[in-house]
């Protein structure tokens, strides 16, 4: 085999065939659509229903179709159902099973309808289901998150600005900054789903229909808050599916945070936490080699959904109304995206409940570097009334005396210590330690590990 | 002047000092951040009002600091404040001003503060400072289409998918089409809004403080519903400035698919709307061309709206927490994103406002290419009750004969009519006008010029 | 069937098996990478080869390994290959089925060699065949292209700014316009490949090998200019991945533009060309109705092109060295930008051909709006010596007459010139036309259709 | 002061005044397109000189503009240039003031050009320029990189894949690893510079123009390889921009890439690296504390230039021919790309010359973890000639019993391994120490020591 033959083999033949090739790659959805067959016979049989219902068709109309789009579905289930690429898209291929199963009445399910309002419909739907079981899956990661927070409330580590370590903070309270981010994350995805909860069906092709139909029983029906208030908005607009995008790549990036963060604490030089097997990889010859895959995966994968986001307003940027073939774009990078985020999420949880940190390592990382020197500027503040910015100064000195005599700041001595401020007593010892530190910073949202089981408790509370 | 000069010039000098040159570039801020000198007087004032009345600093101190406040932001308002680039930020520029001013008591201001919540919070407040601004301009936007869109709630004009003509509308409802999803995009905001309203004032450095300070205190002066609950997530977390670079993109997407309109309505030959000088330039020697620039650059300023999303999200992308000096990239990229917003919204009202729609002309395209096809379609499922799909099948037919004929569906006698479909009556010419398609689509949220204008009327008094 | 099932379907059981169902989804790229089959196969040939060259395995080895090779290559060809989950990727597939095959020789093929060149060498190879299949599609396109500029190289359009009628041009310049951009994207291809052109194959996992290996051999026999010069780089680097991807989203923007101008050519107020059938799809109901779908799907397909090379950028970005699992992300990027750039190229060139332009309707608009005053202009400033602001000046009073007066500028008598400018003389008239002004343009570059002729036959020569 | 004051100031009076006041936000680049005015009056140099060879100006005329303009650039580089936002932009401010210095010949400058030509023609100036100062940056970065390459030939380190140490490997082949990177965006930008080197001066408005001016002559005085071929394409194209930003884009992050490596190499956990002050910020309080911020910075800015790159796609994306005022857009982007690349460069090569590896860190580092397992792996297929997937499941045995036994592979007796494999000899420990391993490395490209002293004076020379 020659270089050559793979180009050409790629490239060659695919289009030889002439226009009609092509028409038929641009025009079949159906290799990626069908993933909304439950969403388009959910609105069928809503449809079918409501038209009944208003006297558009028959009772026994309706009836045949409810049946015949039941054993429709059984076949896709089933994986009996024989898709068609002639048929375009799933809503082609499902009427015409329809009617070739049950005749004339088949043909009628499409009244008052359009393939506009249809799709419009179909694609809400799916991004909804979606919403829901994200969202599950981001509760899940939550309550992992909430439970080692528990357990590490007063697992004292380092906490880090421009990762290098500034103050001591906890385990628990660090976790729970991820809950936070999480939980603004299933904020955003409530709120797109409330946004898009209104029903496009009804709308047409796109200016609305003379049928006297009746859009709010299919809204109702379908689990909609009510109709859109405008055919062609109902037909043109995308925006929810942007949205869903964006809070989809909001939630990734928090989640690629905390599995950067996972790759570091991983790297043995840190070792703050272990991963098991379960979620690395090894080397067949370096045994010991524990590669944080699926944290790597996740910080990765990022970049799919940044770029699913920026396809979408690509897509809509300066597109005149209503519809354009352009928004068939739509649905791809939503199934992805959603399929993205679900199996990053996933990973997450499994890696939170697999982790075990390391609570020496951590501590003696947390009392390294004069951590606690903060707490005795504070202490210099409270205790001597300096103003803030001259209790800086003076801990600046005493800092800069012990690094010269290579101790920590409690292993000066008050005598050392009131050469640079004759005020200080006894007491600055009590603050100067890591547990001392944490303790005390009581402030409401503080990494005091009272406060962190508590708000740990609270969420779980929340989360239950 | 050579290209060789013009090339040394830009790039020769600026970093030849060395690194203290790039480095004072890296780390002055003051040259954006100045923007933000009313919400950081504004934080420090809550602040310190909270130090007396926890009793960290005297009554007389805060009486000192508030003044101090005051006269200096009378200063900056009168551009009578000198900032320095050698105090890096507006912070600093502003503590060290009030120092200069108040003594000893300028120097308390920052006890149980750190930079990384003041400006977490300064970010914050100018974000929210900008949220209510771009609400106020966008329903600006929203009552000018709806005006617009009450008084054409009747005028016929094409409605179109994939740019070719489909079905008669009304440029009301056109219009109304946007006001949606302007509502929607001011939803986006709100729930952006709402989201970021927790001050993280109170988080330090980012473990909290020993401090009794009272965070709920300081929340509550500064309008936020409550502080927020994780210190570490306070300093680190810029998910708010992210979701706001969303809304403003999505809206300013809207706004070009809008401008792409106006773009094509006012080309000759569309001619549907016209512009006047005022959102128009022209050329000193075509005197009839009227370039839509304000239109275009809408459009185009869409990209750099996008391009300050990508930034942001790009900074957070796997970035460990808390601070990290990435993080002053948030700044300019909500700043431009808010000005552009704000800069495109203007002229769309503008723009709005000053359109002249040509009823004659939009009347007569909306006519054009047997726009009520779908009209006699439906009229023989009513009436005929002939299944969708064989419905559709005559009216192909009958327009095939209407275009061999050269004359438009209404111009074909019932005569030619009954060879089709021999049931075909009279009242099929019901239909067939542009008028009475429109009047026809009665379905909620349809183009019927009533529904349109209870619509409008809806939409009006929400707005008011 | 319910929402709820439908929700619970999709995200319920996935992972519900738990970290092994995760990691598994997490590590098996077989899915998508068995497209670089051929790649893989065509490097371990080079591989083998080099490895007997130099006395690593012996002679029976290698063809025992060439002919397993070539087996499995047919097995693949034919379908007949059983591509597993378990092995992960397409390096094991073929890997164990070779050791399957042939036995201890397969386990010899993987000396001095790692995954980790292994894959940058494939993703290369694809990379490269990718860009020569698209190279010459891109040929193929400019070919349609010249060839209708050849045709209408004095067919008279309007020349667009801000999409008003600006001045007279010819379709065939307006065609040659686009070979130029597609001649600079060919450019950005073939740089992109000479850069990417180098072998990373022998850097082993990353620090290079002790076995006695020809880097040389290898990249010769795999049509590389020579081996990369720094193994880390080689495992590291897939900056070829983006430019890659960059290049192809450059394109595909100018087939975006060229597709927005079918689309509005193709309306028919504009009516400037026709599409067949070939390349718009109708409506079952409205015969006459032809939606550019092929034009709006190009167009429309731009966004996934970006969202790609975002992606990639986003997984690069402080991504520390060498490799890391993020980096398996670059592969589905690369396939769909390829697959998606050469489908909108394909039907690109099937528009061009297909497309007719229609010369009345083009040559009306040409003359409408006054398009020929800047040709007055330089008249004034080439026969009567006027600096060109002052001609300004006074081609715009013409212009105001000839408004006023409700006639196109050959329609003012010479004295009614005479009275704007005295020294105006008949000669004026033979610049006034259309065919005139598009024959005047003979500047380089200029839109003359002896240039522009001459220019076709310049680029038909070029490209044949 | 008060919340509400901060916002009304923002958003209320600006636009008050109305239409004028958004139009003249709109229209006016004066503001930044000041940028370019050397590159603007370089181009009316050209342009004047060739009028004036060709017979449309007087060498009187020529003379009194190249006096006019080179005062005019005295009075700004002097700073007492006073620019006019009524005069919209760079071009204008120019010429009226040239008009007003000389009078009837500035009226004359503009025969035969059109401002789209000028703005196509200066940005292409200023973009050129931009690339040669940036490549004069980057080769300096390289250089920096290849003195401290050299100097570290030798210094082991460990190899990374996943963050996890894999391989030894040398502190000076892990630097020359950018250093091919960094050769490559040389060579994109290279290669952005060689394809925009074409002139679209005599394009004038879109059409080119009746005038017989000599586009090559000024092509050539203004340093392009020749004037573009189309003179639509000439002013419709920013693909020059686009490509110049991807290339800014791709260099940036391989900074960013490096910058992530700094910040987690001085972390003191790893304490790989020590900078010093000059490229760090400390704290007041913890003077051992030592951020990274130029690092940070570096990694930060990459998210700007990436939304450069996709706001200049946006704006292109679907844009019809030729020039619309969209293409505004193009400069800001430009400018701020071309600055913080300049910006994140310097602080690179600084902090390269500064930054002081710790060589026994380095190497107590690189021996950890069984590093040299794969050495073993490739003496036991080399020596005793074990397939290399046998060899494989040997090395995993022998390091699975060193890590029981609590010692490195060196620390095992030969006895021991003879357990495992009898035929191992006393050789093997000649592989197994760090220093051994990296010697070892010598394929081409490998980590040698020798290797990598080589490849470092050959990038010396070639950079000299």
């Amino acid at each position: 085999m020659t270089e050559q033959r793979a180009s050409n083999d790629l490239w060659g033949g695919r289009y030889a065939e002439g226009p009609s090739a092509i028409m038929r790659e641009i025009n079949a959805s159906i290799g990626f659509d069908r993933k909304m067959w439950r969403q388009d016979i959910f609105g069928s049989l809503a449809h079918a229903a409501m038209l009944k219902h208003v006297g558009i068709i028959s009772a026994e109309d309706e009836a045949s179709i409810r049946q015949g789009l039941a054993d429709i579905a059984a076949e896709i289930e089933s994986e009996n159902f024989v898709f068609s690429d002639a048929l375009e898209d799933i809503h082609m291929n499902i009427e015409a099973r329809l009617t070739e199963r049950i005749g004339e009445a088949g043909k009628r399910l499409h009244t008052a309808r359009s393939r506009n309002d249809q799709v419009a419909l179909d694609v809400r739907l799916w991004t909804r289901d979606a919403i829901d079981g994200l969202d599950r899956q981001i509760a899940d990661v939550m309550r992992a998150l909430v439970a080692r927070a528990a357990e590490h409330a007063g697992t004292v580590m380092p906490g880090f600005t421009h990762l290098q370590p500034a103050q001591p903070t906890t385990f628990g309270h660090h976790l729970l900054a991820y809950v936070e981010m999480l939980s603004r994350d299933r904020g955003r995805l409530a709120d797109a789903r409330r946004r898009l909860n209104e029903s496009p069906l009804g709308a047409a092709a796109l200016c609305g229909t003379g049928f006297p139909i009746d859009r709010h029983m299919t809204a109702k029906a379908l689990g909609f808050d009510g109709p859109m208030r405008n055919s062609l908005d109902a037909v043109a607009s995308r925006d929810f599916a942007a949205e869903f995008l964006f809070a989809c790549a909001m939630c990734v990036t928090h989640l690629s945070r905390l599995a950067e963060e996972v790759v570091i604490w991983t790297n043995p030089y840190f070792g703050f936490v272990k991963l098991s097997d379960a979620f690395t990889t090894g080397s067949s010859i370096m045994p010991q080699k524990r590669n944080p895959d699926a944290a790597e995966l996740v910080r990765g994968k990022t970049g799919r959904v940044f770029g699913a986001l920026v396809g979408m307003l690509t897509v809509l940027k300066g597109l005149a109304l209503t519809y354009g073939k352009d928004m068939q774009e739509d649905k791809e990078g939503i199934f992805d995206a959603a399929e993205t985020l679900a199996l990053c999420l996933a990973a997450t949880g499994g890696m939170v409940r697999d982790m075990v940190p390391q609570p020496e390592r951590l501590k003696v990382a947390a009392g390294a570097g004069f951590s606690t020197a903060t707490d005795l500027a504070d202490w210099l503040v409270r205790e001597l009334k300096l103003p803030f910015r001259d209790a800086h100064h003076v801990t600046g000195k005493l800092v800069a005396m012990a690094e010269a005599a290579g101790v920590d700041l409690a292993g000066l001595t008050l005598a050392q210590m009131q050469q640079v401020e004759p005020r200080i007593s006894q007491g600055v010892f009590d603050v100067l330690t890591v547990d001392a530190s944490v303790r005390s910073r009581t402030s409401f949202g503080g990494t005091a590990p009272a406060n962190v089981a508590a708000m740990a408790a609270e969420w779980q509370e929340k989360l239950a």
